[in-house]
Order: structure tokens, then sequence, then C-alpha cells
């Protein structure tokens, strides 16, 4: 039996298809009170006070709460496991509502009633009285001398900046005969535009709080809710359903503070806090629009002398994960091409747009757009081949990070970029294409890049498991790591399946997190699931394997250590006969009436490693000048994930990345008034998503490597298929017309301005 | 701090007295079909064909179940540990609906429809043709030869037949001098009458059955419900919230098997199948009915040299827990006096009653009855004094069971008898009401208890816990012995607070048993659970507890031999000076960056040793004989139950159980036509249950001894204060008039019989 690597349906796909999952809104009691947020409609100021008396008339109404009623304390909403050194804590800069408002449509007030239509209409009717300022859109406007600052002790709006160097940058740019290459690079906001929009509904039982809630992370969100409320974790309990999704947004504290508070106002009775799509585009969170500088400084024979970045991040109104991600950037700045000599410097700087937070790949969709941009930029103007340069400075196997020490424990990125290359005949076409004439020219791009696995040791990595054995010999399966749609279930059932030497029809995986009783894991995040959940999983699921072969030793009056598990069966090690099956030993071990034993495993892992996946994107597109239109005519993905674990799965999360980077590198981005700082688009007629019409056919392929620190020889995967999209494509525009486009989405308006500028258009 | 011994508020009490306590029908999905069962029309018979022509067009009907689509699976419903040896299994003599009908309101067919005026209505309108045969609703009419079996391969109805003989009865009875006293005693059959009726819902996820009932042992009925349907453990998920009350009956499968079969018919939409008050009382279990014949060859001194026992158990329809109630009245027979010869033999039957099942103290109240009026019987035939008699042949300390070799541990019998003597003035008021005249009589009388704790060695004994270690030093308790209303969960947050060296508010009890990941307990029956269940939190307690001191002293780096949990710090032992609260030692195990450990424990524990408590009745009443009323005067219960957790919900126990015994020897008992079979009094307008204005200030003192086999030197408590109150009414009763009545309940009518007979009324 090896189940490890096959091609498994999803464990919960009959229940998802037939519509049997239960979501958070299917499990709201139907006597719920409504809540509904009351949002500035200005975007930096004061409240200074509100009129609730047209809305406290509203027929419904069963309180209302505002921002002068909150309690009066600061906490962080990032998704980041807790550190007990306050230095490495998450930024606490807001309150449950805000009378210091950041941003437009920040929270000021609440309003609860016995429905919807109560609610929105007591919302409409509350009066507000502002102290208004000139909003502060950009990181430039942020950070210029006497800008006025939306937290205390930020001066200049600085959330955090930091620098490094590797080796010594000055002295390595006097190295004679090398080729500088500058240039500026910018990327857009962006919204994650999950299924499910940010819901949840909260009620009491006696003295604790329930929050059942569409989170990625329901252990942190348990801790955020209690510190909001400056309660005990144990009087906060968090229940995670099936989610509709997150990518990195529900990787943040969203509703649940708020509504834990609100169901405390009304006795404990329920209470439902589900925003609408629009209140979800500008009121949770968004990708950090970034903007670097790089400077680079390369030898003839294409190896990189020297580079530096300065990078800025525009972090909105709260800090939520703040600098971690711009950090994350310009470490992958160095991690990508960890040659020559190094120096960084980076910016996260508050502004009055919507608050930025995690989002698939966390800082490298923005840095690797940059990054392999420049690189083609860098071959283009020393004609060097950007193939070969590439490989030349790419991280290669056994490489320690000087910083984070993370290693290279495997790589089978050459191989990516080869089977890329020849899937596209990319080096032959490219050279084909790269002096074309007439309005429609054809392309092709290419970019690379590598990713970290986990967190660690940026910050803890650590997850539990536990498994109960059935007395028919089949198993549940708690884990704190959560399913959020990317088919960890499965493949968590997956590894404990072959691990225990069951078959997968003997594995029940309880989706549904409960802080009370299930095992504590960090959640879903990075792409550390099935490496570091895994290895829970599989500590586990050894444990569980021992005790059953210590009850059956028991049983057949043998060693344990001399026997084994085989498709549901005890045989002994290196046999295949049959000597008890499982069923024999769960049954005898509930009910034995000498020796009565329940069978359970519960163990937690704390893992102090990491290793990097790497993978390229190349494509091949048809640029219409006139039109100012790209059309992909070809792409593909191959990835170097180690080893994967289902490889229909996998697929499927290639093929979402690469929708995802198709849409980031063309169509998606958030706009702004600019004198209100008013969301424009938030919502997905005016917000160009990808679509099925829209989506060319995708290719994927893997390049399967054995890592030697994965559970079992695999590396990230969820994240890393957006991250290398955007710039390939970026790259075969300027393969195609020889314009080189510095900022994305590629969008129309955006490559008629660059056409006119290069005078393809007149 | 010392939590055991004292009286603490119920942890459900806010939520339960504040209406925020969550039962079956709480947590019913609005969406859920509604199912009715169609119950026969005569007792005894077959169902030879169904017309539902006109039930089908029902407007909102969805399925119709007969006996004819049921999977053809013979189960049993007794809520016993399962046995993996064929010949110690429960008799499973029935399928979810039965074409052979065994008694009046059998379950034969049932309607699924939108909402419960459709159900109701459809089941109405089938139309049903019987075979019908006479019903047979007496031991006597079910043993005659040639007599109708109701069940294939049981002769004479006889479900079980058994014997014992201890000593050599015969050569005993030929000693010298002995005193024949015989008697005959009869008790009846009675309803549990708790608050909630039976009720479930199911409904699937995926291919498992989810069955939310109000069940004492979810552990257990999950095991019926797979056994029923033919499926895996695995597959059927129970889940158990708050229940209001059960006191045996719902240690029975009663609504689920057919439930969770009903739910797979309509692709596992969520189907209710909640019973009404009077199908509770017809349809679910009943107390057995049992007749007594007893001959006692007593010594001048009062000492037994002998005795012999008849006892017929009236079964009804299906054999239920069958012959383990009649078998242990039997066995209480010998513990109680467990000197001289004494030969039994016992008989339980088939019937066309409803059939009879658990109930509080599981045969005990029958041949309690029997038992102590007999030795009254005694008293009054030799001039002994009942007092020095019982206290003569009593069992003492040390007595080891010949046949089950369950010992006496402890016991405080002799102080609980002197303690209700002196506190009632009993033996002088005895002598002084021996003879009165008049209308109006006075007297005084008592009656004496053994009890056994558990089931052991008859049955196995085993239950798990788990606890969950919060980040601020709290923790979850997950226990499978389940709260039914008895305080269980209050008692056993006490022994976990006291083990581990936490305050009370430290620890949160999950109520509600899920056997997914609730560990494994086999429920709430015989008075087991402080006992046995106990055993499983003490042992989870302490090993919980090593863990955090474990922690603690990789913290402190000291030896975690040498330290201590005081109040929620940890100390060095011996000593109270805090080091740590057990919060640091919480937050930092989670969240340590060199040794992240999720502290949990999970222990079950296989017991294999019982204890007997004991107690005692005395009580005054007032016959008023004209009018054949007893008024009860004053009455208390003394129980030596070894140390008492908690006072409070001690006493509690003790006034249920004395109001439930007051009932059964002044009113309880059911009524059936005996040409139908038909229950006459199905509901609590007709059946006299005990209200607030029928009991008197009842008192209630407990003889403290400390067991050295309880967790915490306790002894049972739940079932036996209903134990002693009716023998010791009827003994008063006979002291205040001298007439003997030999069957319970002592209504008028009884009584005016007896009178008569006795020429007191003319």
């Amino acid at each position: 039996m090896d189940i490890i690597g096959t091609s498994l349906k999803r464990v919960d796909a009959f229940d998802k298809v037939t519509g049997k999952a239960k979501y958070t809104d299917d499990l709201v009691s139907d006597h719920a009170l409504i809540a509904k947020v009351l949002h500035s409609t200005i975007a930096n100021g004061w409240v200074k006070e509100f009129d609730l008396s047209e809305a406290w008339k509203v027929n419904g109404v069963v309180d209302i709460v505002t921002c002068f009623d909150v309690p009066n304390i600061q906490f962080p909403t990032a998704g980041h496991p807790w550190s007990t050194d306050p230095k490495h804590q998450d930024i606490a800069d807001r309150k449950l509502l805000n009378a210091r408002v950041r941003c437009y449509a920040d929270d000021i007030a609440a309003v609860i009633a016995e429905d919807e239509i109560a609610a929105e209409e007591a919302v409409r009717k509350i009066k507000v009285t502002y102290e208004e300022f000139t909003p502060i859109l950009t990181v430039e406007d942020a950070m210029k001398e006497g800008a006025i600052t939306l937290h205390d002790e930020r001066p200049n709006n600085i959330v955090v900046k930091s620098t490094y160097e590797i080796g010594k940058f000055e002295e390595a740019i006097k190295e004679e005969g090398l080729i500088k290459v500058v240039g500026d690079y910018e990327t857009p906001v962006v919204s994650h535009c999950h299924i499910e929009s940010a819901n949840s509904f909260a009620y009491m039982e006696s003295d604790k709080i329930v929050v059942v809630s569409s989170t990625q992370i329901p252990h942190i969100v348990r801790r955020i809710c209690s510190q909001a409320l400056g309660l005990g974790f144990g009087k906060i309990r968090i229940i995670k359903p099936y989610i509709g999704g997150g990518f990195g947004n529900k990787q943040d504290a969203l509703t649940e503070p708020l509504n834990a508070y609100l169901t405390t106002r009304v006795g404990g009775r329920p209470v439902k806090l589900a925003y609408t799509r629009e209140e979800t585009f500008a009121c949770t969170r968004t990708r950090h629009a970034m903007q670097f500088h790089i400077e680079s400084y390369i030898r003839k024979d294409g190896s990189f002398a020297a580079r530096s970045i300065k990078a800025y991040s525009n972090q909105g109104a709260y800090a939520s994960h703040a600098h971690a991600l711009v950090a994350n950037a310009v470490n992958g700045f160095r991690m990508m091409y960890p040659v020559g000599a190094i120096k960084s410097e980076a910016y996260t700087v508050y502004t009055n747009l919507p608050t930025a937070g995690a989002m698939r790949a966390y800082g490298i969709p923005q840095i690797g757009f940059a990054l392999e941009a420049h690189v083609d930029d860098i071959a283009r103007q020393t004609g060097l081949d950007p193939l070969v340069m590439r490989k030349l400075n790419m991280m290669k196997l056994g490489y320690v990070d000087p910083l984070t020490t993370i290693t290279c424990h495997s790589t089978g990125l050459e191989e990516c970029i080869d089977r890329g290359e020849k899937y596209l005949d990319y080096s032959k076409k490219r050279v084909a294409y790269a002096h074309q004439t007439g309005p429609i020219r054809k392309g092709v791009g290419m970019a690379i890049f590598c990713y970290k696995t986990g967190v660690y040791p940026i910050s803890l990595e650590t997850s539990a498991c536990r498994m109960i054995l059935n007395q028919d010999g089949s198993l549940q399966m708690q884990i704190g790591a959560t399913e959020i749609g990317q088919g960890a279930d499965t493949v968590f059932a997956m590894m404990a399946a072959q691990t225990i030497g069951v078959t997968m029809d003997k594995v029940h995986v309880i989706s549904k997190q409960d802080t009370d009783v299930t095992p504590y894991d960090t959640g879903a995040y990075a792409s550390r699931q099935t490496y570091v959940s895994g290895m829970a999983v599989k500590k586990t699921a050894e444990s569980f394997r021992k005790k059953i072969l210590e009850f059956a030793g028991f049983m057949l009056k043998k060693d344990s250590w001399d026997l084994d598990i085989k498709d549901n069966n005890i045989v002994h090690v290196n046999k295949n006969e049959k000597l008890l099956s499982v069923a024999d030993v769960a049954i005898e071990s509930c009910y034995s009436l000498t020796n009565s034993t329940h069978i359970a495993a519960e163990e937690s892992h704390h893992c102090t490693d990491n290793t990097y996946s790497f993978g390229v994107c190349f494509t091949e597109v048809e640029v219409d000048i006139p039109m100012c239109q790209v059309k992909i005519l070809d792409i593909i993905n191959v990835h170097d994930s180690g080893k994967i674990i289902n490889g229909q799965t996998a697929r499927g999360q290639v093929h979402g990345g690469m929708s995802m980077g198709l849409g980031y590198g063309l169509y998606e981005h958030l706009k702004f008034d600019p004198k209100t700082g008013q969301m424009l688009n938030d919502n997905l007629l005016d917000y160009k998503l990808m679509t099925a019409i829209d989506t060319p056919e995708l290719h994927a392929d893997f390049v399967q490597t054995d890592d030697p620190t994965g559970p079992y020889g695999n590396k990230s995967l969820g994240e890393p298929p957006t991250i290398p999209v955007a710039p390939a494509i970026r790259n075969a525009v300027l393969n195609a017309t020889g314009v080189a486009i510095n900022a994305i989405p590629l969008h129309p308006q955006r490559m008629f301005d660059a056409f006119i500028e290069a005078a393809l258009i007149k």
C-alpha cells in the first residue's frame, strides 16, 4: 500500500458537491440577532460625536455600541503565533471600534437588532460629527516632513524601517568593468476575493464566549479575542467549520473580536456579524502595494557583483502583519540570487488606505515581479541570456541563508527551468520574436522563484494532532491545522493512512476545529501545513500505530516490535500473512475484561526546520499594440515542491495560483478616490477578477525532489504557484514589443501610456 | 485547598436556570423532517398487511417505512457494555420495526414528513390488517403449558431461569427449633417519568450517520445503532447534549436506531423523532413488576438459619436488560443478610406488557420492599426486635460475596441505623404504637439496604477522560461519563481541581459527549460514575498535573518531582511560596521557541473492583383507617456512601430518591386493560406522580466512611436513596394497624381491601 503520491479524491468532495458541507452561515441559529457595523465616511480624522436618537427609534433595535463604549484596549489582529517577548509581539494599534478614523469605512459603531433590515436602517440613521483631515494615500505623502501621523509614536508614519547588508556593498561596486542596471518597479493593491465573505456569529455558554467563524486560524483568533476583550483564553472558544477560501485575508482577526464583544452586550444571545462583499473588500485586508528601487552591478559573465534594493510597503490604516511582508520581500530579493554584495533598506508606512495584510505568498509576488522583471532588464541591457544568467546566480543546493540560517536541503530548480524551456521552446522563440514589427506581435517570457516553506525561525512553528480508534478499526483524526479549501484534510488523511497502515476509508478527519477540544495549531498560512502540521500527523500516527501494535502483541502474546500493520491487518514485520485485523484489536481493546484500554494518541510537534521550494513560469503571449491587449497563447508552471502528496490536489493548487497570478499581472487593482480615499471598485462587477472565460489552458508540471526535512519529502506548494506568473507575462510583453512596463497590472490604459511613450502608438 | 467534601454550586447551575443549557430539541435544525411512528393497536399477533394509499396522499409526506421494509437484523437495546463473548451478549430480539406484534403500541411503521401535522395525519391514515392473539399480561399466563410463545426458542416464554444455593439449604432447615416464616410480596410496573421525553434527531455527514439524542449512554447507543443498521461503529456518531433526566429509561437505545435508519431513507436529511409523553410511557421502558415467595427459618436468637426465595420478573415484550434485574434482586436478597443457607430460583418471563428495562436501583427497590417487609413480618411473628435482628444478620465489614467476590471494604450501616433510630426515637414509639385503637393511628417503620457501586465483575467497568490545558492556565475536561441531571459534571470538576491543584473556576467541563471525539465511557447507570469514571478523572488529572510540573521543572531548571501545584501556583513540595503560576507554565509551554509543547492528557481506566454502600430509612406515619389514607409525619434517610464529594448535590440525590420511593410506596403503578393490554394511565394526569404538595419535609443524613477502593473514598449514592422508603412506609403501616400489606403501592383501594380482610373496616 502506497498512498502518498497517488491522486485521490478529496475526502470532503462528496459533502461539498452535494451541499452537505456546513459553513458558518449554515450554522447560525435562526433566533440570532443581527449586527451591522457603521463605517466612517471619511478616511482621516476623529469622530467627535454621534446622534443616535433616530437610530434608537428603529423598531427591532436591541443595542447600539459606539467607539466611545468599547473597552479601552488596543489589540493586534495579525495571524501570527504569539510571542511572550514584547519586542516580537504584533503591533496593538486598534480598538474594537475607533474614534480616531484612519481609513475610509473604518469601524466606528455597531447596531444589534432583531433582523437585518432593522440593523441596516438603524446604521443609516446614526448621525456622526467628524473632525476631518486630508487623507494620506501614498507612501510619499505619509513620509513627508510634517505629515499628520495616524498613530502615536510613529513619526513620519513609518511603522518599521529595516536594513541589512551582505558583504561590503560600497567596496563591491568599485570592481572593474561592472555594468550598472537600475530599475523602479511597482505593484498594486489587490483583494483576495475568496468566495465566502468575512462572517461569524457569537454566543455565550455560561461565562464563555463562543465564536463560530470563517477563519484560517481558530487558535490564534481565540488569543486575539481574549486580548481584545481582556479575558482569559479559557473564556473564549472559537469554532471553525468549512470555509470558502481565505488566501490570507482570514489569517487576521476580522469580525471575530467585535462579534465576541457584541454578544456580551446582549447577555450572550447569539449575534451574527456577516460582512457584505463590499465590506469584505473595503473593511478587511488587502495585499500591500509595494515600490522597489533596484540597482544591480553585473560582471560581463553575467554574475552579480552587487545589488541594492529600496522597498516601500503601503500598510494602510492599521498594522496587521505590518513589516513582516516587505521584510519577506527583501529577504526574497537576497535568497533568489544569493551572490555578491547585497544591501537592503525597507519601509512599512501607515497611510489612510484600507489595512493591508497577508495574502497568498506574503510579499513574494511583489518582489517576484520586481526582481524577475529586473533580471530581464539586465539581460536586455547586457545582451546576456536571461536563462544562463538566472542559472548562474540562483540559489544552489546547500545554500545557508546568512540572516535566517534557512538551508537549501533540496532543489530541482534547474530541471524546472529546463522543462519549461523545452515545453515552450523558449530560447529559440525569444530570439525569433526579438525584432518584430506590425500591430500584432508575439513574445515569450519566464520567471523563477524560491519560497520558504514554513515561518521558522522568524516565528514559532508548532502543531498538534489527536487520533481516536473506533471499535471497527477506523479512526477519527483531530488536527489544529485547518482545511480552507486547499485540500489539507485530504493530504492529512493520506499521511495518517500511510503511516498507520490502514486504508483511506478508515480515516475520518474531523474537519471542524473547536479550540476547546481540538489540538493546537497556528493554522493555515505560509505554506506550512503539509510540512509542519504534517510532522504532527506523522508523529501522532506513529504513536497511535505503536499503541495498536502493543495491544495486538498483548492479544497475540508476541513482541509488538515484531509486528506491523498493512492494509488494516496486523502482520509480522516483512510478512503479509494476516494475524489479526486492526478491527479485532480495536474491539478487544475496548471490551477486554482483563485489559480494557481506549486507544488514542495525541502528539504535539515543535518544528525547528525550514526548507525552500522552487518553480518557474514560462508563457507565450500575443500583444495587440493598437488595442493594448495581451493574449496568453500558452503558459506553464513547473514546480519543485519536493514529494507531491496528492497529484490531483497539487495540480489544483497550481491552477488556482496561476489564475491568481494572471489576474495580478493583467487585470486586478483596487482604485481609490484621490480626494476621499474611498474605494471605487469594492465589488466583483467593478473589480476585474479572472473568470473561466478569461483563463487560458493552464499547464502544470512537477519536478519531484525528496526533501530530507519534509515529513514525507514534501515542501511548500500552497502559495508559490501565484508568484512567477505576472513577471513572466511582463517579460513576454517586453520580448514582444521591446517595451519594459515596470508596474502591474498590464491593463490597456497602462500599456497605452507605455506604447505612446515608446512611440509604438502615435 | 480542599475541594472534595465541600458544598459547591453546580457547574451547570447558571446555564440551566437561565435557559442557556441546550437540550436535544434545542439543537434540531429548523429544516428537519419530522418522523412519527405508527404503534400497533393490538398487544399480541402479526401485522398481515398495510394499506398506505391514503397515507401517501397526505401533503408533505416524504417517506413511509413499514416493518416489511426495515433491515432483517435483530438487535439488542440494553445499555450494557458489549461483550465479545456471545454467551454474555444481550438478547437480540427486535427489529427496527416489528411485524410480530408483542405489546400494545409496538412499533410497526413510521412516516417521515415535512412537518408534524402531516406526519401525524399520515400515521392515522395507515390501515393495518392484523392476525390477533389473546394478550398475555401475567407471568402465570405466560408460563402456562401451551401458552403461545412471543419469541422463538423461548419455551413457556421464559427468557432466563437462574438458581443458586449457598450452603446446604435442605440440611440447614432440619436444625432444631427453627421458626418458619413465609411471605409473598409483589411490586408494580412503574414509569421513570423523567422530565424530558425520549427524543432524538439524526442526519448524515458524508457516509456517517449522526444522531443527537437524549441518552445516558452515548457510546453504547453508538454500538447499538451500528448493530441495528449493520454498519461499522465508525459510521455512527452520537452526540449527547444536556438531558432532562433518564432514571434508567435512557440506559436503553430508544428512538436512536430507528432515527438513524430514517435519515438514510431521505439521503441524510435531518429527521427528528421525538416521542410524546404518552409514547414515552407506553413505548419506551418500565420498571419490572416482580413477585417474590420467601421462606425463612429463624433461630430463637433471631439469627437466620436458612432462607429461600422464588422470584418472577415480568419482562414484557422485549428482552432489554432482561434477567439482569431479577438476578440483581436475588443477589441483593443474599447480600443484605449473608448468613445461613440461602437458596434462590429466579425467572424472567416475556409477556405482552410494555418492555421493562433499567430503572433507578435496578431490581433492588423490588427485593428491598419484599425483603424488608419480610424481616418485619419475621419480627412480628417471633416477637424479636427488628433492629436487633437486622444488626445481627446484616452484612459486616470484610464480607466477600461467594458468587461475585464483591467485598465489603467499608460499612457505616450500624451507625446509619443508630442515627435514624435516635432521630425518630423509633424503638420507643414502635412499642408505644403497637396496640392502638380508633380510626386514626400512628406507626413507625424502617428499612435498610446495601447496594453495589459499579457492575464489576458482572460486567465490564471502563472509563476514559481527557484534559487540555489553555494558555491562561485553565483547562477543558472531556469525559465519556454523562451528566444526566445528577450533578456528575460538578463532582468530576471538583475531583479534577482537587487532584491537579487548581481552583474550580479553572476547570471547564465539556458536558456534551460526542462519540467522535469524547473519550470512551459506558455511561450513566448503576451508581458507577463517581466511583469508576472518577478513577479515570483522577488518573488523567494526575498525568495532566505531572506534565504541567515537568514543564515547570524545565522552566525553573528543577526536578519536577520536587514541585507541586497549589491554588493555581507552582510551589516546592510542602512549601507555599509561589515559583510560577500554572498560567505562566501554560503560556510558555505553548509559545516556547525552544520547547513548544501542547499539554494535554488522556487516560483510560479499567476498574476491577467494586464496593457496597448502605443506608436506612426511618419514617413515622399516620393512618386514617376509614379513609384508607397514609400521611407521612416524618421521614429520614441516613446513608453510608463513603466520602461525600459535594454535600449539596448529595443531599439533592437523596431528596430525589426519597421522593421516588414515596411514589413507589404510596401512589405509582401503571394500569393495563386486561383484555387488550393497552396502558390505561399513560400520562401525568392519570399516573399519580409525587408532586411538591404530596411531598413531606425530607431529611437526609450521611455517615461518612472512607472507602479504600473509591477514588476519593466515595461509594454509590445515585440510586440507593430510593430503595428503603417503600418498605419503611409499609412497615410503619403494619406498626400502626397490625395489617401487613404485601404489595405496593399502598393506594386507598389496596388498603381498603386489606382493612376489610383484617376487619378494621366493617
